[in-house]
């Protein structure tokens, strides 16, 4: 490797000069404005990840905020990179991921405003109701809503493999397959 | 620290003595047993991981060898600490897995004999048809399918969050949930 | 290694069977109760670490809630393994990082209700102020008071070495010292 | 950091614009076709890393296939980035690889069809006979043939060196180093 | 991704193609030269990281020199991102690390000529007197002097967090204030 | 995860309770008496990892000592875990690493006093005549001495593996295996 200095860019995003980086490339204002709720879940995820916090870069780590309507779901979904730890900042919320094969365990609670729950890296998981601030482990965690997974990509599975793996007769996945 | 030296275990095997390791301890037989496919989907996995090849510790790696009937199905399915990466042995083999939120794009192939495919780490990914052989970047990768977590955890998820996330009537993920 | 099972520790924690962990494995109440910020420097600071959440051994994350009486302070301290993401739950909270040498910048900013606050591993950081949430990406970050540490340690550091170090004539050290 | 995108590159490779990532960024051909093992030892690798599979860059994983004439050897070599597991395809494979100093243990053993194996990071190994697929634990994993390294670099080590090491005459040194 | 393959850069230095690379990018002269130790705290640090030896680059390694004047002073510090280890290579040297909270012990020992000590990694530590070579674990572990962040940073941090933070009074900390 | 908190051992070393850790546990003496060089290559290497300095434990970083009788060589070697980073404490000493297939370049250089050399992770590598100390990223860097390792194995490699590999005869492999 020689010296030539100019912009290096990691995971997509430039590095700024150590001696030019500003307050601002550390912060994020936006999670005093309630995330949107009214849409078929009752559900909004505002994150603030890399591209919304530069900063966040190579750093490992982000935030977000769910709000919820009443009875409002944030749907079964994984994290691909991140492990989550969330807690309850008003009303309270149902929690839960599912063990991995064999066993399939649903652990499952009920939370109160600021208990802590700890969703590890990977594992489906979902919550229903009220306002949490989560923390990511990772800069860009991603996320993957089962449903839409399995049943919205484009192109679309084939018709098959989801008839098969849901137990559902094809009719059916076909309206699915619409709906998403 | 000090230097008391009984067994140390990492995650969850005892360390033998490195003067004690023998061949045994690095290889594994079975896979030339075919996989029993006659089951719902057509496909069987045989895992070569740390339980079954305890040299794999601590090394983040591991294999697996899925065997398909005519026109089985591996489900849909993640591995949450994991990428894949696979190659036909026989026969001809239909990969895909879907990127995550908001795309949610199908990414997928018809592989031949000896094709590779990688699947990254945390994607919901399935394949259809024939023997294969995949090397995973974890010595636990953990599987999840999909269908299996979601319909049947125990104990179940409240319809009400499934019927939302899959926009299917409360009677339908009634009767899923007893198949799982 | 070979497969004699019994109870694995990792990092002073033994590990459950898989088979037997529960929810409350996974989850803490406590952050409820406000922390008492009746003491000198009006802050208080409740961790949910590993010691606190057992599920999070292996997953490198926690979180933390300060509490604030007017004007209180969370003094200027590090994680040496840790970033930390912050948010504000009530108030303005004035918070600060100051850069490595030979800069030595303060990057500081008054945040309020919601906004987002990140600081990078390993800096000198303070906060000023009102109630805020924050996650940590260890999951037993570490807190070192950078007074505390200095001036308060046992036994103490040389008075000549905190005598340069601060350019403090040797009386006032000494009287530091007693006060830590 | 700020935000101008324009093509990142991690590890010398630039990353596409995950919207127009195709099937055949994370797709291979070509292990069909039997690897020329007309050569002097009888065997040849044919990689499938990070330049082959470009889909593969910072997934840390990769496969490569080794064909073998009858009685064809893989010599002995080291990956100095991954850990190698491998299983056999056809016929069978005496394997091995040497632990560290002091002990210097060769592990060995002879696989038959669909015997799996494991070559932990970083130690010489070899193998001998026939057709196998092996997985390996880095995008990126490296090849480090330890004659070559030893008798054929440019320029060549000193013959002092190599004599002292190998406990050779030097003539019979300077006569391998003619032939590497 | 695909293959384009121009200069990549990584942490801000470009890579040079591999068959290009030379020993002196390997290579640092350098610290023959004992570094200046007439100023206030009679020591000098001379860093062999990234910057000087291009090569560390992604290795996760460097060296630094430490001199010392008679009784010099290496002032308390933390390096954000290595551990440390030392040797002493001429005289005694007194060196120590401060535990973190709540414990905040003084680690500490007169080191001859060629004992080893590790520092780890976030923890504030110091050494007085004489000439010491250190390895880090990282290309660029940054340096903290606890001193020039607390009293020094530009702009300065509120008098009133200093005086808190170290019981001084406001006028005794405004005063350090313009010596750092 | 629970509580129970007895001894837990990471990499085979039981960790102390942190509030009985002592210095002696974070140092190491020993590299003030030279190591013995009278032997067949003329050098002798103490090292300083986690068996001789327990507190290096999981913190990835270890030291050794090299000394040099005259003309005396460090034979080409690899570290399987560990990049290596070394400075010059007296007279020059020539150091090299070959880079890996299929180029196999040679990367060497004459070190005068406190230069400092690093050789990349898995390289092979050596170095000829005078004392140096050497920082390794790793605290169990692993030392592989290639021709032991080769000729030396126990059990020894078959002959015909070694033949091929160094294009010598039988009958010189055959001697050789009898020296190592």
């Amino acid at each position: 490797m020689n010296q030539t200095p100019p912009p290096a860019r990691i995971n997509g995003l430039a590095c700024k000069n150590s001696a030019l980086v500003q307050a601002s490339d550390f912060s994020f204002s936006g999670l005093h404005i309630p995330g949107n709720t009214s849409n078929q879940v009752g559900s909004r995820v505002t994150p603030v990840s890399m591209a919304q916090l530069p900063g966040l870069n190579t750093l490992r780590i982000s935030m977000l905020q769910i709000d919820f309507a009443p009875w409002g779901i944030n749907l079964p979904h994984t994290h691909p990179r991140a492990t989550e730890i969330l807690t309850v900042l008003k009303g309270s919320l149902e929690v839960g991921f599912v063990t991995s094969n064999p066993q399939n365990r649903l652990i499952t609670q009920v939370l109160k405003k600021r208990d802590v729950f700890v969703f590890p890296i990977g594992l489906v998981h979902f919550q229903r109701n009220v306002g949490a601030i989560a923390g990511l482990r990772n800069q860009n965690p991603g996320v993957i809503t089962i449903a839409n997974a399995v049943f919205g990509s484009n192109p679309t599975i084939a018709g098959e493999v989801l008839s098969k793996a849901f137990q559902l007769i094809k009719n059916i996945v076909d309206q699915l397959q619409t709906k998403f």
